[in-house]
């Protein structure tokens, strides 16, 4: 079977490799039929060491059960199923919570170095407690957004739902890409009574006012603070939901939030220290949430909306190719030509 | 009148100091009868450059109202009143939110440089905002209690209600001072079902036991880090209320907090950056949360329980002194001696 792996910064190839398998009994083996490559894979299409590679890429994908372990019981063989970016278990007790990325016997998949949505087929671990079965055929319309509850969608609602964003919060979000957008829909939905979205990419920006931003800010730095800051009533908002990863983010963040507010963050952080103290959250009591998303958790919850047309968080998705296509996607990409590629293998 | 200054490290001294008196048409003059060194006093005490002083000291206290301004109107001379460790003006959208540490008006008392609490007297600023009248005489048995209201008992339970703790939360408390202790009986207070003590001064832990810690961590680092995980089932607990503020105490903190859960830090930090990325917060969606305590908010909630001898948080006062002794008390405070000192002035 063919699959991408990244060789290095900026290498990506499309290759045959063994084709994936059942292994464990609580496997099943999933013909890809959409998957897309996630802003997340341009931190390492950015800086990778040719030493961590090659890696298999890709952790969203909607796919037909063809095999499935002895031991799997809730899809089988043709199914149209989705899988979130980490599997997990489903019975322990982070699972049961709705903490699925903190499962006990769960991981993402880049700890599983044979195998990744980029590719025709995927094995996937804990399948009874990782995929969602589809109730729709896999040509439906609705597949590419669907294909974001594997992780986008999941991703923008958790980072509104960590940061307890209500009727009565306003909102700034930092980032105009995908998970920005989807963090602006997921406000939005959430019923936030201003969302202040910040990002200078006019497209974006465009997209994230339909899906329900009430404000743009394309300044950045103290410019952009100073900007939110006035349309928020002069204390920044509620909740800040930080949906890039790097420091300038995260001080974008500490400038926007309002006394006794929170930063909720689901960009990967490209850093692990950072500002903490009396100057910066402990003095006006500023909380700090997110993390990796529990996409798994949010499906059901999300997939009724999608179903019946209320959101369309697929429009994030402005590309499409085939396998062949996925390294000039990833190149699209890193050069903003593309908000986000969805593979069509 | 005679107040506490503080030269620089290890040099605190009572002076003659001019009089206070009222300035403002919403300030009150208040004779201290009853006052405290704080244990975040002792962080200048250990490091405070000589150019910054002398400093005013003390922000705990209890007195009798003996001049108001103009526009006073909610206490009047005579009153017995205790005083939060920050004023704030009660109006603003902050102070009417509970966040008075925040409000836009207010400040802690550090900013008033002619102005403390360990003193005869305090002129204190906003006191229809700020003062709260005690239903009891001077001279009450009580008073040690009440006091904490002012500071170490509302910190302590801002750590707790910061961090969402409820019966079905286990805490760890990271310090085993006053506020630590005040955290401990707060936790119990709100119905946790475990709480972890981590401190290795038995005359303290005793106390904390008392006040409803289940179990004493006296490791610490590594060793402390599993003893707590290995209590709390294995994965650490819920909520850790972090009342210390040095770099150790957070990375305790990071230790023993349960993936999902919640570090609430109301130790003043002594430190700007910290870890906070993948490795750290991110990875377990671990949230932080805290800061400095809106005391006035929990001062009429907290109040009735101390009246009615429910809890008796005053306990934590295990040394009484009038002014001439307060350089000792630091001074045996800054020793592990006393666990924290009154004032009587």
């Amino acid at each position: 079977m063919r699959a991408t792996l990244m060789y290095g910064a900026g290498d990506v190839r499309v290759e045959d490799v063994p084709d994936s398998v059942i292994k464990q009994p609580t496997d099943a083996l999933v013909r890809v039929t959409t998957s897309c490559i996630c802003g997340s894979d341009l931190w390492p299409y950015g800086s990778m060491s040719p030493a961590d590679g090659p890696a298999r890429m890709g952790h969203e994908f909607i796919g037909i059960v063809e095999d499935t372990g002895s031991e799997v019981t809730t899809v089988k063989r043709g199914d149209l199923v989705v899988a979130p970016f980490a599997y997990s278990d489903g019975t322990c007790e982070f699972c049961r919570e709705g903490l699925q990325t903190s499962c006990v016997h769960g991981a993402f998949w880049d700890v599983e170095p044979e195998e990744g949505g980029q590719a025709e087929a995927v094995r996937v671990p804990l399948a009874d407690g990782t995929l969602v079965k589809l109730p729709v055929a896999a040509d439906s319309a609705l597949m590419p957004s669907l294909l974001t509850l594997s992780d986008v969608f999941g991703t923008g609602y958790h980072a509104a739902v960590a940061g307890g964003v209500n009727e009565r919060t306003r909102v700034t979000v930092i980032g105009d890409g995908a998970v920005g957008l989807m963090a602006v829909l997921s406000a939005k939905r959430l019923g936030a009574e201003q969302i202040v979205l910040m990002g200078r990419h006019t497209a974006r920006t465009d997209l994230g006012r339909e899906f329900g931003a009430t404000d743009v800010v394309s300044a950045r730095g103290e410019e952009g603070i100073t900007a939110v800051r006035e349309l928020a009533g002069g204390h920044g908002t509620h909740v800040v939901l930080e949906a890039v990863g790097n420091m300038p983010a995260y001080e974008q963040a500490l400038g926007v939030v309002r006394p006794g507010g929170v930063i909720s963050r689901v960009g990967v952080p490209q850093y692990e220290e950072a500002p903490i103290g009396f100057g910066s959250l402990f003095g006006h009591n500023i909380r700090l949430a997110g993390g990796p998303a529990p996409a798994r958790a949010y499906i059901e919850e999300l997939m009724p909306d999608i179903l019946d047309g209320t959101i369309e968080p697929g429009r994030v998705f402005d590309a499409t190719t085939d396998l062949d296509g996925v390294p000039a996607g990833y190149q699209d990409m890193a050069d903003r030509k593309s908000l986000k590629v969805l593979i069509k293998p």
